[in-house]
């Protein structure tokens, strides 16, 4: 039986492990890969510390540092796929059929972008196509770029390309923007920004390793257009990986587990959650990091110290 | 007048400005240097993706980082000596009777730890004489330490330490332990610590680049004695560098300023603060930078998004 099994591998689930390795806590890691959703990003330039890394190499980085721990043990390469509460802890079963035994869980299993499935989305992943708008904005200086979505992210992501991009065409379905009215009154007073309504959109095109255009059918004529753009900034949502805890644990009305931002603590006493799975107000790796070391240290307090 | 006046340089400080410029927020950051507390310390295991850095190495990461952004302005080797509220925000006055205004301050001052201020605790600082239990314990596998001071932090460096010195001596002044009575008693059924009650700490003895022993007067004989160790944890306590604002923002019982942990926001709705300096539970590099993060994306939401 372990003392903490913690589920996920990206900058959260990695942080934790350090931490727990650290203070000698017995722990598995259970992980499919290391690095998380910056895994695809051409350059990450804001991870603290390090001025530029591709995502490929901070995964690297956080894998090495991680199995550089003596004590970790690791079960990577499979899923949590359900969690059950036992007398003592809880019993984990793998999508491999693995059963672990634990006292405590930290989750970890940070979030998904909601993807368009369009042909070209998963070509130019990381090559022009973007999930994070605080992360990739910079990357867009001068050039002209989409964004697909209309809720307050896809409005926020306006806002965050305004310094950078040259133009900004904000895609929306129907015959109405979503999100804050307060925050559309702000981008469409913007010249940069140009709405392109009831348009639903078919393909990312790109040429060699890069974005080229986005192509889009035009619900007034009928017609299929093509914008040139060097980036697109998906902003149709995200979906938090908490479903194998979601009878046992509090959620938000996004699916997002609710903690203490103090302790990390879900409303389940044995279990803790860090990182983008959370209810946290921003999804960042180095916040993941930070609040997933503050869940390892108060479950070592509740092991050891009190 | 700037948007943002970040105060310090360590690691919530470097985090926020990274941050800040990459949000292209009118920023200048006040700090005498970078690196904060780890400064000193001789190798650092516990920056996340790094897998071992001297505190000096981590310090320079930092600032070569925050150097790396265009936009932000640094007045370093400058302390931020008052802080005054005006009509539309703040003025800054500097130890060199710099003046700067802003709208928005984000507290980074960080902590300082208690000194014992005893002959040798200068000149072995990072060489055997440490001050965080939780970064450091790791360093003195098979050792004999002493831990000096007995409250909870001192009883928690000595269950830190558990795992890895071979031999404990925990050093109080008065006749009686401080601290909770349920750690006290963990502490004492453990072979490994010896208490050395009513002992004065007088020096650390060295040699070479090493503590070799610490001397303390014994206050039931008035003899001088010495007891070879290999490493000293100071545990006496911690003070906030939270003075310029005590005035302007609530502070806890010990000189922490208060924040709400979702948003890093103080009781003055124009400053923020992040790591050491706050009532954050638990003081570590990663949740300082993770914590300052949330900061200045709140300071970026409330500048251009409501």
């Amino acid at each position: 039986m372990y003392e903490l099994i913690i589920i996920g591998g990206g900058p959260a689930g990695v942080a934790a492990g350090v931490y727990a390795a650290r203070k000698k806590i017995k722990t598995l890691i259970i992980t499919e890969s290391f690095g998380g959703q910056s895994l695809v990003s051409a350059g990450v330039e804001n991870w603290i510390g390090t001025k530029l890394v591709s995502g490929f190499d901070l995964a690297k980085m956080l894998e090495e540092h991680l199995r550089a721990q003596e004590e970790i043990e690791i079960a990577d390469g499979d899923i949590a796929a359900s969690v059950e509460k036992t007398g003592e802890g809880f019993l984990i079963t793998t999508r491999e059929s693995k059963k672990f035994e634990t006292k405590y869980i930290l989750m970890a299993t940070g979030s998904q972008r909601k993807k368009l499935n369009v042909p070209g989305e998963k070509d130019f992943e990381g090559k022009g196509v973007v999930y994070c708008s605080i992360c990739d904005a910079p990357i867009f200086k001068g050039k002209d770029v989409a964004v697909v979505g209309t809720g307050n992210a896809g409005l926020e992501a306006v806002i965050d390309l305004f310094p950078y991009a040259e133009k900004i065409y904000l895609f929306e379905r129907t015959e109405k923007l979503k999100g804050d009215q307060i925050t559309q009154d702000k981008i469409l007073s913007n010249p940069k920004v140009q709405p392109v309504m009831m348009a639903q959109v078919e393909a990312i095109e790109g040429g060699g390793d890069l974005v080229t255009g986005i192509q889009y059918k035009d619900g007034k004529t009928g017609e299929t257009k093509t914008i040139p753009v060097g980036g697109v900034f998906v902003e149709i949502g995200a979906v938090s990986n908490s479903d194998i805890v979601k009878n046992l644990v509090q959620l938000d009305s996004r699916g997002n587990i609710i903690v203490d931002h103090k302790t990390q603590q879900t409303s389940d006493p044995g279990i803790w959650a860090a990182g983008d799975v959370t209810d946290v107000l921003y999804k960042q790796n180095n916040i993941s990091a930070g609040d997933a070391i503050k869940a390892v240290l108060n479950i070592d307090d509740k092991l050891h110290k009190k």
